[in-house]
C-alpha cells in the first residue's frame, strides 16, 4: 500500500541499550548552562503558549544572520538540520536527478533521496586515509547531467574531511551542492561563502550542546532559500527551541568552550587509541573517532557494553569497525581503560 | 536550479500584520494553563539538553496511546500534524498517484503532493452547505486507479464536514485515505476505527491551546504506522514539547473546557452574523466561520484591520469570502460589533 519505494525501504533505527556512560550518538558531553537554562524557562513562563510562533521565524534567522554576518534572508532554521534537509533534497532532486555522495555517510542521506526518487551513486570512502574521496566525487558528476552532491565534511561515520578547497572543487563543476556541516566546528574550518549552488547546514546538537531541543539552520543565498521554503514547513520550530537558541547565540563562549574541550580530548584518544595493540583509530577532525581492531567488532562492542560503556557499532557500513563520540574527561578514560583491558583478554 | 516543480511553485504564505485583537490562525484563544506551565518548565530545568531525545517519543507515543485505547506502535508524533503530513503524503503518493481532495481546502496538502509527483484532483466545496463534496469525491475515485484521498474534516477553511459515515465510504473504494482531524474536537466527532488504509491526523494546535509548541500526532495500524516511519524523520520533537504534550493528556479537562467554550461561542457568532445585513455565514462545526458580504471583501477586511481586528483573507479560495477564528466572549463581541458597523457604512 505504500509505495514500492519505501516498502522496499528499512527505517532509519538506533539500538536502544542503557548503560551509564553513552559515547553512541555524537552529542556533547557538556549540558547547556543551568543559569542560562533557568532564564530562558523562566521567559518561557511569561509567554502565550496557545499562539502559533512567529511564521518565518525571524527572531532566531536574525540573530543567526547577525552572528555570521549574513542577511536574515540568507537563513532557514528548523527541528534540528534533519528537518532541513528533508526540505532541501525535494527542492533539488526529483525522479531521475543523479546524486552523489560519498559512501559511508549518515544513513538519513540515501533514505531521503530514495524518497524523491534520486538515483543513488555512492563513492567510497576510504577511512584510514582521514580524507573524503573528492577526485572519486569529480569524476562521478563528470559522467552525470546536473547532478547534486551531498557531503558531510567531517563526515560521519568515519571522521575524514574533504580536502582544503573541495567545497569549491564541487561547485566549478556546476552542481548543487548540500553541505552538512553538522561537525564543521571539529574541524575549526570556516563556513564558506554563500553561493546559489551551496546550501550549508548547521546544528545546535553538536558544538552547542543542545541536542535535546532539535535546531538546525541552513544558509545559502536568498534566491536559494527562498526556494528550499516552498518546500519546508512554515511555524515548525516552537518557540522554546527558538528562544534557546537565540540565548545561546548570546553566549558564543559555549562553543568555544565545548569545541576546545572536544578537540583536546579527541586528541588525547586517538593517541591512546594507537597504543593499544589490535586498535586501528581512523584520523578524524570530529567529535568522534571511528576505530578497527583486530577483535571481533561485536564482542569488543558487547565487552564495553557489559562494562557500562554504550559506543557505536558502525561495521554495517565500515568493516569491523565501531564508533566511540568524545566525552567527558572520565568517560574517556573509562572507555580507553575498558578497550585495554578487553584487548588484552 | 530547483525542480521545475518547485520553481514553478508559491511559498505558502502569511501576511503578517500587527493588531489588537488576532483572530486570523485558528488557534485556541485561551492559553495553556500557567500552574502547568510552571510545573513542566521547572521539571525541564532538570532535564540534561545536550543528549538526544528518545529515538522513537515513546513517553508521548505511550501517553496518547493510553489516553485513545491504542498502542503505542499505533501512534507516531512530530512538529505540528503538518510534519507527520510532511512524512505521510511521499509514503503514499509518488510521481503519477492520483490524490482527490476537495478544493478549497488547507493549502499544504496540494504543496506536498506537487513535490512528491503526485497529479491534483481536487473536487469543488460548496461551502454554504457545510457538508464536504462526498459524493463527487467517491465518484471521482472510481476513475483512478489506486487514488489517494487527503481529506480535513471540518475543513479549513470553509467549516464543513464529510457526511455521516463518511470515512468508511472512502475506505470501501479501496483507497488510501488521509483524514486531517485537527478541527474534528470542534465537531464533537469520534476518532474513527484504525484501518490499514486510513491514517487520522490530530493536533494540539488547537483544543488543547498549544499551537506555541508544535505538536501533532497521526493513529493508525502498527503495520502502516511502520511505513510512514520510514519516510519520517527521527528524533524530530523535543524534550520540552513533548514534556508539555504529555502533561497536558493528564489533564483532559483542558480540552474539554476549551471546545466547549468554543462551540458555544461559534454558535453565538453564527446566529450574531446571520442577523448582520449582508453578511453571510457559512455553517461550520470548527473553530472558525467563513462568511461572504455584499461588501467589497478587500475593504471589509482592510476596515476590521483598521479597528484593530486581524481577521483572514480567504477570497483567493473562496469568492468574495473572510474567515473569522473564534476567539474569547470579548473578542468576538468586538469583532461583531465591528462588522456590524463596517456592514451599515
Amino acid at each position: 500500500m505504500s509505495r514500492d519505494v519505501v516498502a522496499a525501504m528499512t527505517a532509519y533505527t538506533l539500538e536502544l541499550r542503557e548503560a551509564a556512560i553513552k559515547l553512541n550518538q555524537n552529542a556533547s558531553p557538556t549540558d547547556f548552562p543551568q543559569a542560562l537554562k533557568e532564564k530562558v524557562l523562566a521567559e518561557m513562563a511569561t509567554r502565550h503558549w496557545n499562539i502559533y510562533p512567529d511564521f518565518e521565524s525571524m527572531m532566531l534567522r536574525g540573530a543567526l544572520a547577525k552572528t555570521h554576518g549574513y542577511d536574515t534572508a540568507n537563513v532557514l532554521v528548523g527541528n534540528g538540520s534533519n528537518e532541513l534537509l528533508a526540505a532541501t533534497i525535494p527542492t533539488f532532486i526529483g525522479p531521475g536527478t543523479p546524486v552523489v555522495f560519498p559512501k559511508p555517510t549518515f544513513a538519513l542521506y540515501e533514505k531521503l533521496v530514495a524518497v524523491a526518487g534520486g538515483i543513488a551513486l555512492p563513492i567510497a570512502v576510504d577511512p584510514p586515509t582521514g580524507l573524503l574521496p573528492l577526485d572519486e566525487m569529480l569524476h562521478a558528476i563528470d559522467r552525470c547531467d546536473n547532478a547534486v552532491v551531498i557531503v558531510c565534511s567531517p563526515n560521519n561515520p568515519t571522521g575524514g574531511v574533504l580536502p582544503e578547497g573541495g567545497i569549491d572543487s564541487l561547485l566549478a563543476t556546476g552542481s548543487t551542492v548540500l553541505f552538512d556541516r553538522a561537525y564543521g566546528d571539529f574541524a575549526e574550518d570556516a563556513m564558506p561563502p554563500l553561493h546559489d549552488r551551496l546550501v550549508t547546514f548547521s546544528t545546535f546538537s553538536k558544538a552547542w550542546g543542545l541536542a535535546g531541543l532539535r535546531v538546525g539552520w541552513l544558509a545559502s543565498t536568498a534566491s536559494t532559500c527562498r526556494e528550499i521554503r516552498k518546500v519546508k514547513l512554515p511555524y515548525s520550530l516552537n518557540i522554546i527551541s527558538e528562544a534557546v537558541a537565540a540565548t545561546a547565540l548570546e553566549h558564543g563562549e559555549i562553543r568555544t568552550r565545548n569545541v576546545a574541550a572536544t578537540i583536546a580530548e579527541r586528541e588525547r584518544m586517538f593517541a591512546a587509541m594507537q597504543e593499544i595493540e589490535g586498535v586501528t583509530p581512523f584520523p578524524s577532525r570530529s567529535n568522534f573517532i571511528a576505530f578497527t581492531t583486530q577483535r571481533n567488532v561485536k564482542d569488543v562492542f558487547n565487552a564495553l557494553h557489559a562494562g557500562g560503556i554504550l559506543i557505536r557499532d558502525v561495521s554495517a557500513a565500515v568493516p569491523n569497525a565501531l564508533r566511540v563520540s568524545v566525552g567527558t574527561p572520565a568517560e574517556n578514560d573509562a572507555f580507553l581503560a575498558a578497550l585495554k583491558q578487553i584487548m588484552k583478554a
